[in-house]
């Protein structure tokens, strides 16, 4: 009887949907894009895939799927990596921005832009460009990624270090919420204290509280002048030395300080044609560097070549280059950018996205490799990530010859996890949590903080309508 | 009967507190100066003033305060303008941060410090300038300012433009809850994404939610060349390009463009005995630019010149004057700093703290003034603030030998705060609601806002514990 009556109201629904949204706004078959995450890890069918074409219409779909019970998934990119962007529940609905796609102002007088959740990342970067601006926020997935995604994720990429997250860079939105109430936060400037930090709160939220429909962000002043070094070091120690010097001495200028380890660098030229090696020697470690400014009239190559001077008579580096063009500057960021495609090749592996004081990040890889290796002798170790932001992607290959863990990916979890708490870390640097790591949250969290966060989901959501299941478990 | 029991209630916690706070941690005498506002337009009496020294004595004011149903308002350094920080109702307890004002840890590697939120913000300059770094949060208050009032406030200041406002500064927090438990979130880096981003929903929620009693906050290397000048330019509209124009050619290094009208300068002049004005002809406005570098090798003056010399071509400035040394550079600071208090010196005063989008700024200001001048013929305009940010203190005083605003002070305020909602701004741009501006904001606000907000307090403090009839009404 309950089942037939909730097929009776799925279905009710579905009708409700296909009338108001058309052909285009409501999806019923070919659903697999949609229902499938981008790691291929979680995947779930749908009572359909709402793809509304302006806010209005997200109202609708909230608004009736709260009255029928149906919970709610929004969609941004579908480039997660944690398994929020397709729902738990069977028979939820999928809720994709990628028709509301439209850039709807770019002022360069207040230095913003407004665009709706569904543009791509890549495109609000070229739509900039443009108009002589540039917005700060990149990551690999930049082609793909939506800002609506990039919001409730709260992005942080390789140039957080110096313009910070996604929620520092977003200054208002339109938020529609769980009963499909429509809040509009769409101000345009950085003091706003008119009450509780809500543009802060929807990021990083994971869908979870509300769909963003549309946002006001920051942009910068377009870069003029850059330098960018590929350094090949013996130890991380000194790479983070060699960093905090340069962050003292030029910290308007450094907007990326990546590191690589030897293991990875070794999976990406394995494995992708494209990537190539510039340097003579082989190292532990490599730290890529970039400088820009937006200011004519900086010599960042002139800034590059003095601390690389100064680092090399201090023996702190193993060799380095800095790149002569755009096309040199494009290949050594590739032998970054192409870690996780590189690891992903060489088979099965096993993430891991943690932030550590930098005073912490030596003793965590030797103390972690060590552990590891009793739970699994043979693993492999690629660590590479943001350095001055302290945020490490610890991912594992299986030993050579292994296609997988052996099972004891969650004992491996487990203790990378722990100790990255003991060392005063976050487990959760800056892909979220999602489903794939809301369990360790709850079990990691003090009683006080998991209230906390149930307290607010239930409130702005109190019937659960909103992505259940992910971030908070309630 | 209802009296007499509360009566014994608060009795019985008052013994309660003495014995657990000492004699220097629960005050029952002599608490004028915690009990009356910066302003001195609000007072209440209090059932008493806690000043504990230690995260646990906050504890256990909460858990005996909440027990009782007795409110607690915290209080930083009571320099707040819209009457936060002293208690609506009678026999609240005044929680006061002052004693725990310890500086715990300034991490060069990290480039964090951590204060007990008691720490006076000028004490915290001067603690990290003795490491080499500085902390970019400046207003007027330093002196006095607490960083736990800093924070609930979400302070923005003079360096907003180019740093951000506390949020944006604050990396962790510890917090102790309504029901007297605590919430440790004293991490030290900017990517963590384990969870709502209860961090950022803390900051300006003027001790509504809870009580910071730590704070991880982020540094930033010394300034070590800086160049400060002083402009008189005839309209708003080249200031506002000129100051544009310097973003984006010197985006980097512009660390202040803060305005100020003739009238203002003409208060101070009169008022303020050690301020002088250097240059050679009054105009409609000033503007104090400041460039500053923390790199070594740049010659921020050199650029000043370059981009004075080039507005002065375009006759965009009626004069001007670059500070020779740290005296003359003061001295500039001077005629801005002072402006609070040569208007307070004129007389009564009716303020205003706004956010404009660039481009409504002229407009605002002209209209303000046209619909202000019928309500009161002859009522004097102040406004000065952080050009950049669209922050304006539009600060009014009343018609020459008027003592006050002929009682028309709630419809003016009412006209300046529903132009500035016309206009797209925000009528509360960084002092805050408090008490004087929550009814405001109850009416300005959408219905789904107000709901929103009022859902989070309800979250979060549920008997309405904290602050209650600040921020939020209930």
């Amino acid at each position: 009887m309950r089942n037939r009556s909730s097929a009776g109201v799925h279905k009710d629904l579905s009708h409700q949907l296909a009338d108001r949204l058309g052909p285009k706004g409501w999806l019923t078959s070919d659903l697999d894009r949609y229902e499938t995450d981008w790691s291929r890890r979680f995947t779930q069918r749908s009572l359909g895939v709402a793809a509304p074409d302006c806010t209005d219409d997200v109202v609708s779909v909230l608004r009736l799927a709260s009255q029928a019970g149906v919970p709610v998934t929004p969609q941004g990119g579908n480039t997660g990596l944690c398994g929020a962007s397709v729902p738990i529940q069977p028979n939820s609905i999928i809720l994709s921005l990628l028709r509301m796609n439209r850039i709807t102002k770019i002022d360069p007088l207040e230095m913003t832009i407004s665009a709706q959740a569904g543009v791509v990342l890549g495109d609000l970067h070229k739509a900039v460009a443009a108009e002589n601006m540039m917005f700060p926020m990149h990551l690999g997935s930049e082609g793909t990624a939506q800002i609506g995604g990039l919001i409730n994720t709260n992005a942080g990429g390789s140039h957080a270090m110096r313009y910070g997250m996604m929620q520092d860079l977003v200054l208002g939105l339109e938020v529609v919420l769980p009963n499909g109430s429509l809040w509009h936060g769409m101000r345009a400037f950085v003091k706003d204290n008119s009450g509780y930090q809500l543009r802060k709160l929807f990021c990083g939220a994971e869908g979870t509280l509300g769909i963003v429909t549309n946002a006001v962000l920051r942009l910068f002043p377009k870069v003029v002048d850059s330098s960018t070094a590929l350094l090949a070091i013996s130890d991380l120690d000194r790479a983070i030395s060699l960093a905090s010097k340069l962050r003292a001495s030029l910290g308007p200028f450094v907007s990326s300080v990546e590191f690589f380890s030897d293991t990875g660098l070794g999976f990406v030229l394995k494995h992708v044609d494209a990537a190539s090696f510039p340097l003579t020697v082989r190292s532990n470690y490599y730290l890529l560097v970039e400088l820009t400014s937006s200011a004519e009239s900086i010599d960042t190559r002139d800034m590059m070549v003095s601390v690389l001077s100064a680092a090399h008579e201090r023996n702190a580096l193993e060799d380095g280059v800095i790149a002569a063009n755009e096309g040199q500057r494009q290949s050594l960021w590739r032998l970054r950018e192409e870690m996780p495609e590189g690891q992903r090749r060489e088979g099965a592996q096993l993430k891991h996205d943690i932030s550590l004081p930098l005073a912490k990040i030596s003793e965590f890889l030797l103390e972690a490799e060590r552990s590891l290796h009793e739970l699994l002798p043979g693993v492999r170790v690629n660590a590479f990530g943001h350095l001055c932001d302290g945020n490490i992607h610890f991912n594992l290959s299986p030993p050579v010859e292994s296609d997988d863990f052996s099972c004891c990916d969650r004992d491996i979890s487990d203790t990378v996890h722990s100790l990255v708490e003991q060392m005063g870390g976050s487990f959760a640097a800056e892909h979220g949590l999602g489903r794939t790591k809301r369990d360790t949250a709850d079990r990691l969290r003090s009683d006080v903080e998991r209230n906390l966060m149930r307290s607010i989901k239930c409130a702005v959501d109190p019937s659960n309508t909103l992505n259940p299941g992910v971030l908070v478990a309630r």
